[in-house]
């Protein structure tokens, strides 16, 4: 690692320079999977935690002797459905414990065919299902509430095609988002989306969520980048876009619509995606600066001056990269101090010196204005994904008390950092947080996030979930973001946690809209329900 | 202008250079009007050219006086209302000179509640509609086919706001996309879609249609760039997402099926857009092949050694190029001879020096390599509009005898080209094209397009429209493209020419799908009626 003092001696009012050093991490943690937050404590159950909010639905029939052995005899195979109340336990629980089904099933098919004759038959018979990828969602959307049916896409997990000319992916939904990269890494390709979980979470999941991790700045949306999708709607008709070429304007394009539904709509069993070519050319630096409005000024800066080649512009407060180094327990990269923001930009191009050249007149610039304090750039790949574990780490060290409140808005960027300050000020005020004393609920409210994306994630670390914090935070956390006119859902999505406020960020027009459209699709409800809208 | 050969003399086999030369040509031809193609002959309609396939349907209301009065009443301006003939018939008919329709009433609004009170009216009353941009579609998607009421939003034309930092525009439909581009380029940003219509066409009837342009390959579609909407849906809801952020996963993006419904759901009478900050550095060069396998390899090349600053990969046939120099009434830049192919590059970036050394770098290769033949690359703005022009007039010099067929459609970029030649063989077979002969029906079958997005655009320039051409070509180029998985509109859209071909890129589902979503908005089916699906 180089300090950008030393990289960048030109011109500095400080000359002081730090020494390259080593790092204790040994790996980028990419791979959160729900094991690696287990505890003994028992998470309660959502349906009991939430009683004053949500009922199971009498519509829905429960489940019977003859409903199991109608799924065995289209699974033809024992091992795609657990029964088992253990086996069944995994599924019914997300990562941050936070949420707990009580599902007594669990189907994983292994076709498209499987998942069409499985939803038919659940939508004659008025069952409820609950669609799963990798299960790393953050507003319990993949967790039934009640006893509504898992259907697992783990086994639907085989890359289908791959065109080397135009970089187009064909792969089943369930296929695990680290498995695709590297799949794609060995053809010079590279997946348009990154994200923290990509050791489990599905490309399918991603699609579902509409996913917008690392890179959105550079490649843009599924949206965009998704050119054709399987999906099996709730009375088993089979939908495929699969053979869609990047520019097909014949038609309404359906597959939009899947794509941030949450398994509302349907079941999304097959992606076509468009790949870039991966760049040959990698640049990380992590920069601390003073303020806020230094970090929005690096932006700008960046963006301007890196322009093409800037593929990742991260900003977190120091709280957070405190709560990370503790979890690491490793020493903060930056050893000159403290600060109260960091900045960790990537660039990826081409040609390597032509990167260097421009993200080194760049930071050199930045520190002659007194933007930047201090600094240092990654000399290896080692040492790249050093840097990028102080900002994909966040999340777990975030559970480092026991559980996090997690908010994903948008906000236009001059109040992005706004809101942790008003959340932090509110938590002070109520006398609930403290980062040692361990008989307050709270630990921290941290925050991080995209500033490309004028996206902020404000987590709040607690040592335990209670209402009493919950109703601290909300609604008041909704107005907030709804008096900025900003998105109380950047890119987590809806779920179960923000069923009941999508009202902050649409109108009752979009609401009836969307209530419609479902009802279009799902007459009798079965997709996913008590969540979305 | 500078030979390729003399900005990049190293390594050459070939050594002889070109000597810079003038143009004849004075500017860019971006400004497509109607107007500029009238000639005295009276286009036949549409009703009657097309009897054998489409018949009005009563369902619909005529037009009374009553009505006339309720919609004065509405729009409060005798100016909003044309009933005169000869000003209605501007509106009747396409600047192909290829549709002509038998409105006998355009409405003018000027706000989004006017056009809110339209829709209301009409669908109570049963008349049908005809959305209207600026009129430079090239399937008569916005063209009546009877008595259908157009609807133009020419008088909506006001830029809304725009975000300097986020960069985000929000516009009124009817905004001309140059006038979009040149307020823009002023703030420092660029309008992520270019397209040689680009004098006339709107900013909506570009989202309507998802046009796809020039630099699709650097900005992607606008399916993902489209931020949010306005629409009128034809009960008069106004539907609006024009708050929406960069990143908002709150509900279905119900937005996303607007973009590419060729005003068959509803009226777009806002547009808001996230717009890339104004690359600093272009380059643009001309380059001659001897073959479209040369063509590819040239192409794949640059996607590697060029990458992020590719922003334009366009190819021509020689053909198209000779039709040009025609038009233009100018010798070809690349004087040296007549090639099978030229290619159009162009990069952007943030940093000219990086920008040469990259192009310089790759052309140098490709000229070792033998697959580049000769080329240009332009020295100013100027050049670089020269340039563009040999690209950007193929359309209207497409038209020199009177007429052309245009199909616009995505083939995988090996067959590309294979559709151009399979049209030739059989128009030859045929005895119907000659260049010079004007006995015969057809001047010439040219290829040109967007090899970056595997679209092609084969124009058949004819000196009349024709059922005998007609028939030679459809549906037999449909089935060619059927047989190769490719797609019958890449990015001109359905509209009247292809309404009844969407069985050849679409599955009986996916059309099932659709009609059953045309009906769930337009339960009526006053919206754009005999077009689309």
């Amino acid at each position: 690692m180089i300090s950008i003092k030393q990289a960048i001696p030109r011109g500095l009012s400080v000359a002081r320079t730090l020494a390259p050093r080593s790092f204790r991490l040994v790996y980028r943690q990419s791979n959160i999977t729900p094991v690696s937050f287990y505890s003994s404590k028992v998470i309660p159950l959502t349906a009991e935690s939430y009683a004053d909010k949500v009922k199971r639905d009498e519509r829905y029939s429960k489940l019977n002797d003859s409903d199991i052995e109608a799924f065995k005899s289209i699974l033809q195979d024992s091992h795609s459905l657990i029964t088992n109340e253990d086996d069944v336990a995994f599924f019914n629980e997300d990562w941050m414990r936070k949420y707990r089904g009580q599902t007594k099933l669990v189907l994983k098919p292994k076709t498209t065919e499987q998942v069409s004759e499985i939803l038919r038959y659940c939508n004659e018979r008025n069952l409820a299902v609950v669609p799963q990828g990798g299960n790393t969602g953050l507003v319990g959307g993949s967790i039934p509430i009640f006893d509504e049916i898992i259907i697992s896409l783990g086994s639907l997990n085989k890359i289908r095609s791959f065109d080397s000319v135009s970089g187009v992916l064909k792969c089943d939904a369930g296929l695990i988002l680290q498995n695709a990269d590297e799949f794609l890494k060995e053809q010079g390709y590279i997946f348009p989306l990154d994200l923290g979980a990509k050791g489990s979470c599905h490309v399918g999941g991603n699609v579902a969520t509409n996913a917008g991790g690392l890179r959105l700045l550079r490649y843009g949306s599924l949206h965009g980048s998704v050119l054709g999708l399987e999906a099996v709607l709730p009375d088993g008709t089979i939908y495929s876009s699969m053979d869609a070429l990047r520019k097909d304007n014949t038609g309404y394009d359906l597959k939009q619509l899947f794509i941030g539904s949450e398994g509302t709509l349907g079941i999304i069993t097959g992606v076509s995606i468009l790949c870039p070519s991966r760049p040959q050319a990698f640049n990380v630096a992590l920069l601390a600066v003073s303020s806020y409005e230094a970090v929005q000024k690096v932006f700008v800066g960046a963006r301007r001056e890196l322009s093409e080649i800037l593929s990742a512009f991260e900003f977190m407060d120091g709280k957070s990269q405190l709560l990370t180094s503790r979890h690491l327990k490793a020493d903060h990269p930056i050893e000159s101090g403290e600060y109260p923001f960091y900045i960790l930009i990537e660039t990826s191009g081409s040609n390597k010196d032509h990167d260097d050249e421009k993200l080194e007149a760049f930071l050199e610039k930045a520190m002659e204005d007194g933007l930047v304090d201090d600094g240092i750039i990654a000399q290896d790949e080692t040492q790249v994904q050093n840097l990028w574990a102080w900002r994909e780490s966040i999340p777990e060290a975030s559970t480092i008390g026991g559980g996090v409140y997690k908010y994903d808005v948008s906000l236009p960027l001059a109040d992005l950092y706004g809101l942790v300050e008003a959340a932090s000020e509110r938590l002070s005020q109520e006398g609930l947080v403290d980062i040692d004393d361990a008989s307050k609920p709270v630990v921290e409210a941290i925050g991080y996030g995209h500033v490309g994306d004028g996206n902020l994630h404000l987590n709040v670390a607690v040592r335990e979930y209670s209402k009493r914090v919950e109703n601290v935070l909300e609604p008041f956390i909704y107005e907030w973001i709804q008096s900025k006119k900003g998105s109380i859902s950047a890119e987590h999505g809806l779920g179960f946690q923000k069923k009941n406020y999508i009202g902050y960020s649409k109108t009752d027009i979009e609401i009836k809209l969307m209530k419609d459209l479902k009802e279009h699709y799902d007459p009798k409800l079965i997709m996913n329900p008590y969540k979305y809208i």
